[in-house]
């Protein structure tokens, strides 16, 4: 274990993750140096930790500050957007990155694989949000205090087994499902959105279940699909009646309240597994 | 080719295609009877062939004027969006499928599958659309004027692979794709809607490419995907480079126009086999 006692470089993007995440790792006993991405991260003179703000292109630059920091460990964690090409300009390590990219196959996840292994070239061990914080990560079973009734396992259950099959495809994490029938499937335009449009096509009083679930392939270490308290608030305002989730493969921001708000507003959340026997599912 | 001969049963949604259907098949020789579907089929009377107003859940009411008009074959054609429940109102047939779906099935195109074999059962010839107007369904290659850069291609086949793998979950028949980044996935919408959506997510002055498959499993007699006019439209709106379509698996509704349209607003639209040597496609 000697070697989670390194210092962690956190790079860090939008939302609450990278504050939570830098208070576990005080917690126990770490040392943290933060990379705010310029745009994305705010507020990081609010973690109680030295930072510095470089903005995503950078790749030689945050690779600098990361070993003049004696970081040995590296964390990829909060949202990051997709760029605008001219937002990013990269610096000299950036641009070998773009090149390699090239026109083919920029999936969703393509971009962070290759950022996350130029840190792995120059000798940083590329570390999981969810090592740091182990309580992040959704289990199996229901994980609040209200059950979802038959319709909405059999609705979690075949979400999930769309998701997967989207998630082949490196595209998506999510969809929402209302008797059977797949009202809205995540691209590039984020959860939320997807919720509020999911709205516009659900039959009203009969529910309807958000499901968030990892891609087959994806490295747990790099951007695992994630929840929080406004997710829960957005599917409530969509009258859907539970999230359910990939147990092991997304992450609850905040579990404890996220749990609360859901029991206020009357609404399960449940970990799944793949191999929950559906039909779908090989 | 005498069964080709017998009296159409058009079971008439939404849209143009139906008014042109009974054009090609007038045009043939072939006699048309016309259940407009209520709510569904707009101005049946302009048709100019004997019609009869039934709602969609009255299965058995529709099989009866069938009969009784002596129609050998059954058409299904135009938009059928989601009807609500309250809105079926199913006589015993239409009740019939209804528990036959169940709960956990009721995929996009499960409904009509079943739909279909209840006029299969009845000794009805169920044909496609596309086996009366043949040069309906899109063929393979540049179908217009204009030809898609290297990029534009390259989309095209990511798009189609990623709507093929949707396809598999019974979700979904498009997707759009901007430089290997899909940026919308297609599932209760429809194609328009989500075309306007992309164009908030899509890099400005790059392009785009609308893709349109039917699904892997799809019988080709029932709802084939399809575009029209509209369609090269609003991709044009958003900012899109042009339309592919699966070549055998989708419509091009009024063919010349929207060729003629494209070639207008500077757009390409392709026919693509699914089997292109993509790396996603097995």
């Amino acid at each position: 274990m000697t070697v989670q006692q390194g210092k962690i470089g956190l790079i860090a993007g939008g939302g609450d993750l990278p504050a939570r995440l830098v208070d576990a790792a005080k917690a126990s006993g770490r040392a943290v140096f933060v990379i705010a991405l310029q745009g994305y991260c705010t507020a990081p003179e609010t973690f109680g930790v030295p930072y510095q703000t470089i903005r995503l292109g950078a790749v030689a630059k945050i690779l600098h500050h990361l070993k003049v920091q004696g970081c040995t460990d590296v964390v990829l964690a909060g949202k990051v957007q997709r760029p605008s090409f001219g937002s990013i300009r990269p610096d000299w390590r950036g641009a070998k990155i773009l090149l390699k990219i090239g026109i083919r196959s920029l999936g969703d996840d393509g971009l962070l694989r290759l950022l996350a292994r130029e840190f792995e070239q120059d000798g940083f061990k590329l570390t999981g949000a969810h090592e740091i914080m182990t309580d992040l990560v959704a289990s199996e079973g229901v994980l609040g205090k209200i059950s979802p009734d038959d319709q909405a396992w059999a609705d979690a259950r075949h979400g999930l087994a769309v998701a997967r099959i989207l998630g082949q495809a490196d595209v998506g994490q999510g969809c929402i499902v209302q008797q059977g029938l797949v009202l809205g499937l995540e691209a590039i335009e984020g959860t939320d959105e997807m919720i509020r449009r999911s709205a516009l096509y659900a039959r009203p009083g009969v529910g309807g279940v958000l499901v968030k679930a990892s891609k087959p392939q994806q490295d747990k270490r790099l951007d695992l699909p994630a929840i929080g308290v406004t997710t829960v608030e957005e599917a409530h305002k969509a009258g859907l009646r539970g999230i359910a989730l990939l147990a092991g493969g997304t992450m609850i921001i905040d579990r404890e309240a996220v749990l609360a708000r859901a029991e206020e507003l009357g609404m399960f959340v449940v970990g799944l597994k793949p191999t929950g026997g559906d039909d779908h599912e090989k």
